[in-house]
């Protein structure tokens, strides 16, 4: 994928100058943070890994995979590329047992619908396939989203590529977009994308955490963030 | 239970002068709070209360009462007492059905073998009732602990009550005694039993909202907080 260099763009001029909003999907829009927690939490013991469930929670966000390598490392496990795909198959079979309990965050529909009627480009763009995505979608009325999964593009959070590729496909530039995310995944990710960063505490994380991440700002969740959303810089009357 | 006041008790001289360690339970030793969390949410749901999971993550930690009546007063809901038992009955039976889950968290047996072989007196002060904090005790193979549990006091969480009785028991005053708790209702309680308050981030609270709610140090769980145990005022070479 080709991309023009910031500065280059910001010269030429090529870009839409809208404002536009790049969402991270779980814990972001749809309630499902503690369901993915317990789904690996439940998957590791499968796989014979015992962890703490905290730590879990502190790594959603990231790509099955970044995931898992990552808690490899923190714990000392050594793990095949095999074992890697075995327990992301685990978390999958326990995530679908445990899928019914998921439900849209409050005002996520509303802040969609929303935006879609001001003429407010947006995308969603998770570290999640897409096979578990699409039916997020469906919950949030929304089947046409644009949409990036971790499939599409070379590397998941907390790199920039899922943000990156979202914004393109929107005709935005990465500086105009305000990336929307429950973990400090997304906003490191933000902030290597160049976007703006604002954070959601529908995820479980602290306040504190997501600022430190570099949010520019934190709302309760999206219905919260409706409420404020001049605070972000969508100007148009809503 | 008629209880010294501090400023006398001081004067008088007639509490022992050595620190003693007050625990919480879920989430402090045993990794029980995400279960806890999702039962609570399936609970609410067939009473026919929808609820984002991080609220009721943040509230984890209060007796189920107040927990519930919490919930009802920031969501407007009216609950008759009926309502609220009825409730703690369904998240009772969903946290049984889960309960299989639940490990003891790393560092917890080893922690509390070490206070006993160096004869620092501690106990367990928790928020449930007692029906649920046995088996617990059990895991952390300990079954002869010092436990007050819900039932056993007026108020629970985020009133002192519980660290009250529990250094009533071990014969300690409050103000030498260590409360160690992974919600930010430990460590309010704590600050208003007169005891220093440390925070684990086991129970998956951010590190600075422990530290606002009063936390004197924040540990990761327990065995980080046995690997710097001087720092609480445990003098004994362990």
């Amino acid at each position: 994928m080709a991309r023009t260099p910031v500065s280059e763009a910001r010269r030429s001029g090529d870009h839409d100058q809208r404002p536009a909003i790049l969402f991270d999907l779980d814990g972001t829009l749809i309630d499902s943070v503690y369901v993915h927690v317990l789904a690996w939490a439940e998957a590791l013991r499968r796989g014979g890994i015992e962890l703490s469930v905290w730590r879990i929670h502190r790594r959603i966000g990231m790509s099955g995979g970044l995931f898992v390598t990552a808690l490899a490392r923190e714990t000392g496990l050594e793990l095949s590329a095999d074992d890697v795909e075995r327990l992301a198959q685990f978390h999958a079979i326990e995530y679908e047992r445990m899928r019914r309990a998921i439900t849209v965050l409050p005002g996520a529909r509303k802040l969609l619908h929303t935006l879609t009627a001001q003429g407010v480009p947006w995308a969603i763009a998770t570290s999640g396939e897409e096979v578990g995505a699409r039916p997020a979608l469906d919950l949030l009325g929304t089947p046409g989203a644009v949409l990036v999964t971790r499939d599409q593009v070379r590397y998941a959070k907390p790199d920039p590529d899922l943000f990156l590729e979202a914004a393109d496909r929107l005709g935005v530039h990465p500086s105009r977009c305000v990336v929307v995310g429950d973990s400090i995944w997304d906003l490191l990710a933000a902030q290597r994308a160049g976007s703006l960063g604002v954070g959601l505490l529908s995820g479980g994380y602290g306040r504190e955490e997501l600022e430190r991440s570099g949010a520019y700002r934190v709302y309760e969740d999206p219905a919260d963030l409706l409420a404020h959303i001049d605070e972000v810089g969508v100007r148009h009357p809503i």
